[in-house]
């Protein structure tokens, strides 16, 4: 997408051919920084102190990684060591262990003469497929936002409510929950998005609003509480958010908060959709409220807050009692009975077996095994 | 209630016998400090700087405030002149005219030589009344909450959720949501409070975090989005709110999301309930969320916060880009549909017409004859 009119990936090779750069995530949304990756460790430490974030995009940063660690040494050694490396960043992140099966699977069958190369190219198509997908999802859910607009009175723009930040930050290109906006708006459907802040990391605040602001979307940012009035009084047409997590059955996991708005959706007749690749399906998982484990992070961030001070430091403050102890859930799950629909990079289906398996014919199997 | 094992109001007369003292709210929760008033633009002051904060204390301080002047200047001007200045500190606030008319028509029938010693009178009986309207409500609401405690395992606390602050730092003392609370901890009922953050001005990590923690409650700080996950998993046994206004018929304006927690806690089939004196309903309301405006305040609450800095300063940071604009919904309407019960004074009543009208047979004709 475009910061400021100039077209943007979140990671790409420099024009040196060989050094990879990404934009520090860290820094936003007060300042637009990017930063060189030289090497495995480069790597490992953006994903780690969260430079990169997202699930694809840190997949994409990691099969870089790779590609950077064989610059130096080819080595089968030296290519299990890099994976082991980058793993140990984010273990539980499903993208990253999948990138790095990817590479190492594709590298293995390499002359080490030819790992290089061949890293590189595997990195990028990765990040190419990744772009592919979610541009695939922007087709298919800006119809739903083109059709909203026809249905409506065309004098004004559509308005769209979104949570967290599953924009472009967090994959290659495009997001997955903002696609749809970007190809909507890309195509000259007028848009308004109402961003939640998404406490307690602000990812809506931070990311989203910098994000489709620097691509000139308009946009209001609202705290997550506002989203339920909003809806009783007509002001959304509809909403899209991602997710980390979709079971079998339609049951989508996202960010803390998300139920919330399903629920505001559902009472006041609006239309709640969600954007993703079929990477983040679970076809094992049946029921997500009683099957999906909910991770509890740092107390301190709901306590603390940073930001921008006025003398233009990155500051952060305790807005609570010190004696207070505070609880971090990080995810919620959406029942599926909530979900309008849900928009892959195949089309939008209904949030059920029968929707996701008419698109995905070919997990018919596991999804039956596991009913059983 | 209680701060640190000390009995305290959140105003009363010092130790002078004419000079009044309140907690100053600002401060709040990074230092307990008191503020002595000693003149009728101190109390001004005090409302407009939200010193004290919450309706039935700004009634309270107003009234306090009448009496300030009259110490100076008994005078029929000079009771118009402290009512008219007292009133534009908050012109929306309805407790704020009700306790300034009260003091004004009291002391027109005292003569001058007696206004200023009426005029405390008055205002101590303005807080004493309020006090036992404020337990009162605790009375009732603590015995849902005792009934909660018998109905499950008594092994383990009960779970209660609420929004925002409508505890003793909000009234003058006990609180009107938090009375309950408080009298079922006083009474050895075992309870645990989740403690909504409240963006976008924090007052329940900053004074219902406070206020209780003081008191010896244990409490868990949360933000906004994770009521839904916690209610999805049985964590919360009952959710208590407070009121600004309820309609004739239930509908209940709070706290912006409020209505958010309502939806969760009945779809969980978790009893949602309102602690409220009688005076915050407007028996000439049908139907709140058409009827009631929504006061929009200004957006920079919700692009900015102030904490405690590592320093120790109290900072302000900005946690958005500068070119976001934000939009700032002060309160939302709950519809009766969702609220199990209200907890008034009187006892605790359906959220409904002939709920309120069981309690408050005196309304019946100013009810029915704006249903007509």
């Amino acid at each position: 997408m475009k910061i400021d009119g100039t077209p943007y990936r979140t990671i790409w090779v420099a024009a040196d051919n060989w050094s990879v750069e990404i934009i520090d995530q860290t820094k936003l949304p007060h300042a637009f920084v990017t930063a060189s990756l030289k090497s495995l460790e480069d790597a490992a430490q953006a994903i780690e102190t969260m430079q990169v974030r997202g699930a694809p995009l840190i997949g994409a940063t990691a099969a870089y990684g790779v590609a950077l660690a064989m610059r130096v040494d080819a080595s089968d050694e030296a290519l299990d060591a890099a994976c082991a490396r980058l793993l140990e960043t984010r273990p539980t992140a499903v993208n990253l262990r999948w990138a790095l099966d990817t590479m190492r699977d594709h590298l293995h069958n390499c002359e080490q003469s030819a790992r290089a190369a061949a890293a590189y190219a595997q990195a990028a198509k990765i990040c190419d497929d990744d772009v592919a997908t979610c541009r695939a999802i922007g087709e298919h859910g800006a119809q739903l936002i083109r059709d909203a607009w026809l249905a409506a009175d065309q004098g004004r723009p559509v308005n769209i409510l979104t949570h967290c930040n599953a924009g472009w930050l967090a994959t290659v290109d495009w997001g997955t929950a903002l696609a749809p906006i970007y190809r909507a708006h890309d195509d000259g459907v007028p848009v308004h998005i109402w961003v939640d802040e998404t406490r307690p990391r602000n990812q809506g605040a931070a990311l989203t609003a910098w994000e489709i602001g620097k691509h000139g979307i308009d946009h209001t940012l609202i705290v997550d509480n506002a989203g339920g009035h909003l809806m009783q009084h007509g002001l959304v047409d509809l909403c899209i958010t991602g997710t980390d997590r979709t079971t079998s059955t339609g049951d989508v996991c996202n960010k803390i908060g998300t139920y919330l708005k399903a629920l505001a959706a559902h009472d006041n007749g609006v239309p709640f959709y969600v954007g993703l690749p079929h990477s983040t399906i679970d076809w094992t998982l049946e029921d997500g409220v009683r099957d999906i484990p909910i991770e509890e992070r740092d107390p301190s961030e709901v306590s603390e807050l940073s930001g921008l001070a006025l003398d233009g430091s990155i500051t952060s403050i305790r807005i609570s009692p010190e004696a207070s102890k505070a609880a971090n859930y990080a995810f919620d799950v959406t029942p599926a009975r909530l979900v309008t629909g849900l928009i892959t990079e195949r089309g939008v289906c209904s949030a059920s077996r029968e929707g996701l398996l008419g698109l995905y014919p070919e997990h018919a199997n596991s999804v039956t095994e596991e009913a059983r």
